[in-house]
């Protein structure tokens, strides 16, 4: 049996559940702790420590839902086999993240910066339309939580200092204080490893794919999961890019078949795939990354769309957190966090595209206007932004945890997945109930649910029971009850 | 010899020189003046209707920057020579003009509007670098006329009046409000024939141009003018394009050279060409249509970048203003006439593509913030605009004078050429000097002028002798005199 040899430090500002996460983590990083191996059982390491169980239950639960331990019911927690790790020994990114937090702020323009992200873009909600009671649309998002005032008094302030050069052109790739902004923020929230030189600003997801399709270059094969999301399948096949689609299991994308594929590029939500709300563990990971490495000219898109809002652990780190060879191109928006109408995106491009970009793609202006950069710039530099994540964590952590509670009498019948993260979670039948039957009888008592079948793509025909996705960023809490109650009536008739 | 039946109106509003300009323009459209017949003098003519013989040379003047009439020294002026008119008559732009300027605001979703437009993309100009003591640059426009004041003003505006849904997620074309602005606008200003529908929002013409990539799809054969706008060959060049030049002449792009490059889409800039200057006369528009007509899939991209400054007559029309069968989209942009960080452009697609984009492309978010489209929409709307312009017009008409009078002495030397519009001219020298040498000559004593061999593209070497641009958008008075002083001492030492 593993010996653990942890100095648990309890006056430190770390929580002891993270200490004891970080601490096994590393451990299998450096193989100390081999594939296979047996974990303590979380009491005798909760007696061991002298600290209660519950704290090893949430360490094992990060590590687990990391994919570098897991557990096989009466028998306990193991270590995950992962891929070869990387030549580079991975850094404990979380210890970075802490430097980063720590380092005072406007220093160095090798700046760092905090994340998580955000899908850019929403489907306007058929709420809209008042043709449904309730919407339980997985795009809509929450906007009555919107910082209008402190948005407002930031535009005032900046359009009154602003001079008028801020009206002359300004770097393509955005200016250099939002850049700045930014990779500090992803750095320190999403252990996003880039300078602020890395960071390409523009205005929204499908901008900045474009303009990595000029990067890229065209006549490439891009392989995405599948399900997968719709928008970006959309995008892509509207490329000279041939798309093809790879099963997933329970872990993501499933590597040996995208090798089968020869696919040059693979697009991957690691952090919480849409629609599946799948998180990619480690391993998985690995094998990505690997897979990457093994040719030169292949490339990991990250598309990071919604990962700050998370309901159980700690944030999943970025993919691109892990990624030693510069093979991840990172994307992530504040339209998810913020609002749609707040045009910005970023892509972090790895060194070699980077390159590629300022010899061939530099005289493409930046998209998104200097006034409203500078806005966001102080928005996030200011500590508007984590406050405004906060406050949003809390209110779709209450809608999140209504839903659930709403859901308790329907386990018995339904399966429910992808709800630790995102605002969206999954009910599957565990009866013969097709996903057309429960569209069409939610929708006869007025009550719109969406489709797992709406995001596969490729004309596939995937096995899955029936499945609906249920959203409730954009529903206040009686409109989830409500919601909740008629699906019931519509269900149980 | 042909006999002026025109009746003019001494009470109009439209002035006398406009009566006489537009009814031979109809008469020629109509058929009554045939190619080759022979115009009267403006003496006999002025006689005759008594009116100023200024009056006269300036109608026949218009008549011939657009190509309707031709003046042959020493015999008078003649009709010229057009390619068959197209099926419907062209119905005479300039009463649309006025009708559309008559009628009220803000009526009807149909709504016409007021342009000229200008070039997106300004060049960082080199006098940032402070390395120049007067540089020339053909990109720089004049910041120091920006409406501060009133752009501060409206974006409080917009602001305070703002609610919650402008930051939620708006039409993918841009909103109704600005695509009406800019539709109304670009109708009486520039005679473009376009609903707000047909509008398309982006953030700067390379967006513009990626988005029409998509709607037009790939593998397209795209034919320019050399030399031409380099950035937008850079564009395309990054397409999946195959992009082909063709040589131009004083009409611009010769079509006969078009035909036999096979191409399914031409870029010209009808109004202004860069770096020449030209001016496309009807004649060549025409033909230019009718290769367009000639085969399904067939395209003309205007790129109408500067033609709000003009210096003789009144503004050229727009090519697709004669554009009767759908072939012609139409590029704008605000980057030029506002600013550079205003990053809004516009395109007009023809029904057809329009109906492709729909199905298409419809699901790529509008990528300018709703409360910058906003701002833009009450400028346009509440006259702010029109009131730049005429503001910025008599500026860079000063300059334009300035520059000219400043060149008088040198003009035994060089060729002046595209001096009508815009914000550069071109010296051509009439002796052996080449390009290279003027350049030299010039940064030796600390002035940079601009090579027109910078916009010859494709690696081809198209014969000109040394010919040098001039820009004056971005220099005071000072500069320009100390500038020309400069560029004398360096060329005639």
């Amino acid at each position: 049996m593993y010996e653990m040899t942890i100095q648990l430090q309890t006056d430190s500002k770390v929580r002891l559940y993270e200490q004891i996460y970080r601490h096994i983590k590393q451990e299998i990083i450096e193989g100390k702790l081999l594939a296979g191996e047996r974990l303590p059982s979380t009491r005798s390491l909760a007696d061991y420590l002298q600290v209660a169980r519950s704290t090893v239950d949430e360490a094992y639960g990060q590590l687990c839902d990391e994919g570098y331990i897991e557990a096989c019911p009466y028998r306990g927690y193991f270590v995950c086999a992962v891929e070869e790790w990387l030549q580079a020994p991975m850094q404990d990114v979380d210890e970075r993240v802490e430097n980063a937090v720590r380092r005072p702020q406007g220093v160095g323009d090798n700046g760092r910066g905090a994340s998580d992200t955000f899908r850019d873009e929403i489907y306007e909600s058929d709420t809209r339309t008042r043709s449904w009671q309730v919407d339980f649309s997985p795009y809509a998002i929450d906007m009555s939580a919107f910082p209008m005032s402190v948005w407002k008094k930031l535009s005032r302030k900046v359009l009154t200092e602003a001079e008028v050069d801020l009206f002359a052109k300004g770097d393509a790739r955005g200016d250099l204080g939002l850049r700045r902004s930014i990779s500090r923020y992803i750095h320190s929230a999403r252990g996003v490893e880039c300078t602020p030189d890395q960071v390409i600003v523009g205005a929204g997801n499908e901008y900045l794919l474009m303009l990595l399709e000029k990067i890229l270059g065209g006549n490439l094969r891009i392989a995405m999961e599948n399900p997968t999301y719709e928008r970006s399948y959309r995008i892509f096949h509207s490329f000279e890019y041939e798309v093809v689609t790879v099963p997933m299991d329970d872990s993501g994308m499933i590597v040996e078949e995208l090798k089968k594929t020869k696919a040059d590029v693979a697009y991957v939500m690691p952090s919480h795939q849409f629609p599946t709300g799948t998180v990619m563990p480690i391993g998985r990971r690995m094998e990505l990354l690997n897979w990457a490495n093994g040719a030169e000219g292949r490339y990991l898109i990250e598309d990071d769309y919604d990962s700050e809002f998370r309901y159980r652990g700690k944030p999943i780190p970025a993919l691109q957190a892990s990624d030693k060879q510069g093979k991840v191109i990172y994307i992530g928006t504040f339209s998810k966090a913020i609002a749609p109408a707040i045009r910005v995106s970023f892509m972090v491009l790895p060194p070699v595209l980077l390159e590629k970009y300022h010899r061939e793609c530099g005289f493409y202006s930046c998209t998104v206007s200097r006034i409203d950069q500078r806005i966001l710039e102080e928005f996030i530099r200011d500590g508007y932004f984590e406050r405004h994540l906060n406050k949003m964590r809390k209110i779709y952590r209450a809608k999140h945890d209504l839903l659930m509670d709403s859901l308790k009498t329907m386990r018995k019948s339904f399966d429910i997945s992808g709800e630790n993260a995102g605002l969206h979670l999954l009910l599957t039948s565990k009866t013969e109930r097709e996903e057309k039957w429960l569209r069409e009888a939610a929708a006869a008592v007025g009550v719109k649910v969406y489709g797992l079948s709406d995001s596969v793509v490729d004309g596939e025909d995937i096995p899955h029971n029936g499945t609906v996705l249920l959203g409730f960023g954009g529903l206040d809490e009686a409109a989830i009850r409500q919601g909740v109650e008629l699906l019931k009536q519509a269900w149980y008739k």
